[in-house]
This record gives structure tokens, C-alpha cells and sequence, in this order.
């Protein structure tokens, strides 16, 4: 992180600086020049809690009738629920009006696979995945409760739940075509099993494990976060660790690499691709004529909001001329409330250079630089706007 | 499987001949030479269900009185129940008596590690756990939900457990000394959580997960069974997927391996050093006065009972010759009424040759031959007979 604090202590001396304080109040000159996208856990709460930084800053985000300065789209990881839910749960937590339309979850992207949308899918994850499935176009959607159901024998780990007495009957389920993995499930014993079932029988759960051909289903995940900040001194479990343990099951059993069809949720470009196209429906809303320039992705965690960031940022500065809408730049801002921390850092782990990415994210430590560091996400959003020269007041 | 199918044909040649015909019903010269061990999951029983030969042989190794005519002890790797339990159950199974002094689970060689019996003892499994724990000398027991109880912050992949409107304070525990694993527990996520949070804070949960040292605290597992059959058709998980998981979340966030103090259960030498001393025993009180010479070891698991009794076999010929009481040899015999068969094995895998043994054990193909394959336990037990002589009539 060396990069990220010089960078930081220049900005702290040119926010002390006369030149700073006078861009500080300049406006409009560049109106309609950025957007800003922000991570929530770690950034906006840690757990159920609000980070005060934030309210604070999302009270000067929006004028006295409650209307955004600037395009802003929450980009979170989190899966397992509703868009709505996210953006009510974001008013009340924040005090200011949050819609639907400024939110994405992790899965967001998936209204764009319209060729997965007539196919049978095994859905894992919890909370309302079947109806988040079929928000997202999903037509066809087999839950793992539902493989259970049809399949009494296979899921065995827990001693209480296995079949008693009597073996019930197999009543199967059609074919499944393709696995999408949306979130943490509960149980993961049951879920590995499941799943690995489904992929070794390439979706006929009443077949023999030696009939499936490698590679195997189509598996598609969304947030591939390793860890995150709740209330706990110490990181917790995501999705990504449930990643790890189907890869390596997989692997154990097959000798085979685990393959994914798409992996979704930050740090992918899809995801930075559809964050762009929701900012962009605000900036429109906004009234601006002039297209967004310039990102500001705001997050605590270094593999996913910064690596997206300057992953996307590179995408950026190599795409086509004719994408005359795109940003120019998108620029990757990390804040120590959460995953990262200046005092509790995790020193033995950093200096390693442990890679707590996805496996299939190649281990640049280039992009885990972030081009800035900020305390907390109120200084994030003031270094946006001094950047920009717009006044935040 | 090449080797042990040209002996088992060999043995079918010996079966249908004179001289075999001849020897079949010979006894008594070599009285006191021979013990057997039965393997329980695919080769008496698949679940609930007995497996019909098992019943059949049984009749004939016990006498009109009920007495067994050479000594039998039961080696299983499951080991989420008591010893007593598993006997009445095998009685139940098998229509004779079956002592708990025949029957070694998983973690029976605990006994004999008295240096962790004073520490403070963090042990995951299902069923009983808490009370195995005790029985076999540990006397300091802390369970995954005593964990969860006193740091309600550590263990959140469930939306529905975590602390709803209020942070629960943290009641804390005593520092943990070590871990055991007993056997695959339930809701995975959790175990791993909670045992990554001992692991990484050195049993004390409420430090950093950067405070502490490499190796890590002691961790002892038993059972590293990766696969068994019960009804299903294809194999289900055993508690060497979980060890796998673990293992493979550990190294992605320390970037180290996971280390165990012990690895308990077969194919581990000392589970057949302690099934060698129940033999003995059973010898002693059938009034035998000679040593048992040979040990027929019988089960259905190429990785877990094949290679462990030919690992076992191997120590014994290297063993000092001091060791007079030693069995001579350990004989290995496949049956196909498991996880191995010969219809539908898994030749993708196994032409393949995918390593299904327990990462810390050497992947030796030659240590997967059987001295036998036979078609199910009642050939095993008539092989044996053979093989030494004796009457099984």
C-alpha cells in the first residue's frame, strides 16, 4: 500500500494548501463530469451499524429538495436480497431518499445472460433467491430445497435430517442446465454436495457421477468477496470462501479445475460496465446534457473495490473510440473503515502479499493500489468533489 | 485395480479346485493364527440398510453358543456416536452379539494421546461430541456452540442468526489449547468460521487474526474418509471433505498449510496399532495362547482400508523384532459392495488415477492394491478361512 499513502499524504498537502482551498469552492465550469460509486459494507456500515462519516457526507451529497449533486450508484457484493430491501434498508440507514434505480447488487448484471433466461437453473444462495432469480429473467429456477425434496438419499451430512426408517422414493426433477451461485448459502455441506452432484451428473441428479463430460455445466457466481467487515474485530466469511471450497472439493474428487461460465459482482468489468450504464440513467435524470468523465469508486476492500476499480480503469483507457459515452477515467478511492485499516491492518498477511482474490483474477499488486487513501468515506467524497472542483457546500 | 484383479481371479482358480477344495476344510494346526478386521460402511451395511451377505457370514463365524470363533474387531472411521452405540447397533444389523470392546470408531486412538487431555480442547462433529470427548480422557471440553454463544459477533454467514437490532456483548471464553476434529459436523460455514477465528487468534477469540504464530495451535482430526457409500447411489461426503475445505480456507487467507498433529483413523497406522490391540484382546479371552500371526483386514474403501492395511503391513514387517506380539502380516481384502465395484466404479476417475486419499498421505498406487478383490464380505470372511486353513462350517 506504500503507493496509496504517498499519494495520500500529497493529497493531505494539498488540501492544507492554498491551491486546494481555492479549487475547493470553484463549481460548474465541468458540470456533469463525474459520477460516484460506493461499496457499502466497510464504507456506509460495518454489520447493522452506520458509519457516522457517512451520514454526515450523504447529508451534503443533496440539496435542501433531498436531489443528488451528482450521479451516485451503490455497487455492493452483497446478493442474498432484494434491490428494493437494499435501497429502503440505505434511506433509513443514510436519511436520505435511496432508489432502486441507484442500487446494484451483485447479481444485477445477470438481466444482461438472456441466453441462460429459458434454461433449467439450480440456484444456491439464501434469502429470496428464487424470486431474485426470476427478477433477473429467470424462467426456469430449481432451488436446493427442491433437489432435496426430489432426492431424499443424497443429502446425508446431518445425521437428523437423513431419511429414518424407511428409504423414501426418488421423485426427481427435470434436467438442470446450468448453476448459478448468488450468494453464502446456509449448511454449506448441503450445497456442496448438491452441487457437486448436479455438475458430476451434468444435471441428471439420477445418473452416475462417471457419465458427465468435463468441462462440466455452465456455473455462473456472483460476489466472489473473500472476506468482509461486520461488528467483529476480525473479517468474516463471503461468498468467496464458499467459491473456494466448491473449486477444491471439485478439484479433489475430478483432478479437475472447477470452470466458471461468468464470475459477477466486483472486481469484474460486467460489473463496473452496468454500474457505468445505471450512472449514466442518473446523470440523465440529473438534466446533464455532457457525458460523466471521470468515476470515483469508493470502497475498503483492496481485492475487490480497488482492483475493480483500476481493472475497470484500464478497460476504460483501452476500449473503442466509438464508445464516445464511456468515462475516461475511473478513479479508485480506499477508505480504513473496513476491510483495510491503517492500525489494524493485517501486517503479517499484507506483507506476504497473500492473494485474497478470486482464483481466476490474475494476483496484480499493481491493481490493488488504490489512487488514493482517505480515512473514512466523508474525506472520499470531499476529495472527489475538490478533484473535480466542485464545492460540496 | 490391475493386481488386484489378477489375484482375485487366481483366487477363484484356487476357490474351484482340488487343492483348494482340499485345504477347505482342514483346522486346527495353525489354531490362534488369524484375527479379522471388518471395515462397516460398504461392506455390511449401506446407511440403514444391511448388506444381505453380512447377515449370512456372521451366522457362520460365531459358534452355537454365540461365541466368535476367531477374534473380530469392527474398524470404522465414522465416529459422530459412542462405542456402546455402535455395538448394539451391529448386534441389531447383523443378529449376533457384537461387544463394545469389538468396535473402534475414528477417534478411539484419542485415548491415547494423554498430552492434550488437561488443555483446553475446542471440538467439532455432530452428535454426542461433548460426551466422546469426555469419555476418552479430555477434560476440558469447549464445544462450536459454546464459541458461538460466548463471541456472538464471530459467526454471521446466516442472515437469520445473526444479532438483530442489539450487539450482544461478548461473554468470552477461556484461551483454547487445541483443536479436535471428530467428524463432519453440521452448517460447515460455521465450524470453518469459528475454527479459522481459534486458528488465526491462537485461541484467543478476541485478539487479531494477525497476532498469531505459524504453526498454528495443535489441531488433531479423525476420520479422513473423503467419500462413503450409503443408499445413494453415487458416493457422499465424508469428513476428509470437510478437512479438505478447511485445509484449502486456511492457505487462502494465511498463504500457509494448514498442519495436523495427528491424522487419526484409517489408513493411519495408529488405528490399526489400537485395532491390533483389541484383537488381542479378543484372542486372549477366546483362551488362545499363541499370538495372531495374520490380520485379515476387510472393506470396501481402496484410499482408507486398502491402503491403510497395506501401510499397516508394511510397518509390520519393518517393526522390531522385539515386538514378538506383532502380527506378522496384515492381508488387505477389497469387496465391491462399496465405494469401489466393479460395474460402477468410476473409471473416469480412477483411469484417471485422482489421488482420493488424505493430503498428507503419499499418493503410493501400489498401497491402493488389495491382496484380494472379492465380490462381498461373506467371499472375504471364506477367503480368510481358506487362506488359513480352517473350517468356516
Amino acid at each position: 500500500m506504500q503507493g496509496g499513502k504517498c499519494l495520500k499524504s500529497a493529497w493531505k498537502l494539498f488540501k492544507s494548501s492554498g491551491e486546494g482551498a481555492a479549487r475547493h469552492y470553484s463549481h460548474t465550469s465541468t458540470r456533469g463530469s463525474f459520477g460516484l460509486l460506493f461499496d457499502i459494507d466497510g464504507v456506509l456500515v460495518r454489520g447493522q451499524t452506520p458509519i457516522p462519516a457517512a451520514k454526515r457526507c450523504f447529508r451534503k451529497l443533496v440539496d435542501r429538495r433531498g436531489r443528488y449533486k451528482v450521479p451516485v450508484v451503490f455497487v455492493t457484493n452483497a446478493g442474498n436480497c432484494m434491490r428494493q430491501a437494499k435501497a429502503e434498508h440505505l434511506s433509513h440507514l443514510l436519511e436520505v431518499e435511496v432508489s432502486p434505480e441507484q442500487v446494484m447488487l451483485s447479481h444485477s448484471p445477470l438481466r444482461m445472460f438472456t441466453q441462460f433466461h429459458q434454461m433449467c437453473v439450480l440456484v444456491s444462495g439464501q434469502g429470496p433467491v428464487q424470486e431474485v432469480a426470476r427478477m433477473l429473467g429467470f424462467q426456469n429456477v430449481v432451488t436446493i430445497d427442491q433437489v432435496r425434496e426430489g432426492y431424499p438419499l443424497l443429502d446425508i451430512v446431518d445425521h437428523d435430517r437423513r431419511p429414518k426408517d424407511s428409504i423414501p422414493p426418488t421423485k426427481g426433477l427435470r434436467p438442470i442446465e446450468a448453476v448459478i451461485l448468488f450468494g453464502e448459502p446456509i449448511r454449506w455441506e448441503t450445497n456442496l454436495q448438491l452441487i457437486l452432484d448436479v455438475l458430476l451428473t451434468h444435471g441428471n441428479l439420477g445418473s452416475n457421477w462417471n457419465g458427465a463430460p468435463y468441462p462440466h455445466l455452465p456455473l455462473l457466481a456472483c460476489n466472489m468477496d473473500l472476506l468482509w467487515m461486520a461488528e467483529a474485530k476480525n473479517p468474516r466469511f463471503g461468498h468467496g470462501m464458499f467459491l473456494v471450497c466448491l473449486e477444491s472439493l471439485y478439484k479433489k474428487v475430478t483432478g479437475q479445475d472447477l470452470k466458471y461460465e461468468a464470475l459477477i459482482g466486483k472486481p469484474s468489468v460486467v460489473t463496473y460496465n452496468y454500474a457505468e450504464l445505471l450512472v449514466r440513467r442518473q446523470a440523465e435524470r440529473l438534466g446533464w446534457s455532457l457525458p460523466v468523465k471521470t468515476l470515483y469508486a469508493i470502497g475498503d476492500n483492496p481485492m475487490a473495490d480497488i482492483y475493480g476499480a483500476n481493472l475497470y480503469d484500464r478497460y476504460l483507457r483501452t476500449a473503442p473510440r466509438s464508445e464516445a459515452r464511456l468515462p475516461e477515467a475511473c478513479r479508485s478511492i480506499l477508505v480504513c473503515t473496513g476491510v483495510y485499516s491503517k492500525e489494524e491492518a493485517l501486517p503479517s498477511l499484507s506483507q506476504q502479499r497473500v492473494f485474497h482474490g478470486h482464483r481466476d483474477f490474475r494476483f496484480e499488486p499493481d491493481l490493488t493500489q488504490p489512487s488514493y487513501v482517505v480515512d473514512d468515506v466523508q474525506d472520499a467524497v470531499e476529495l472527489a468533489f475538490e478533484q473535480e472542483g466542485w464545492s460540496l457546500h
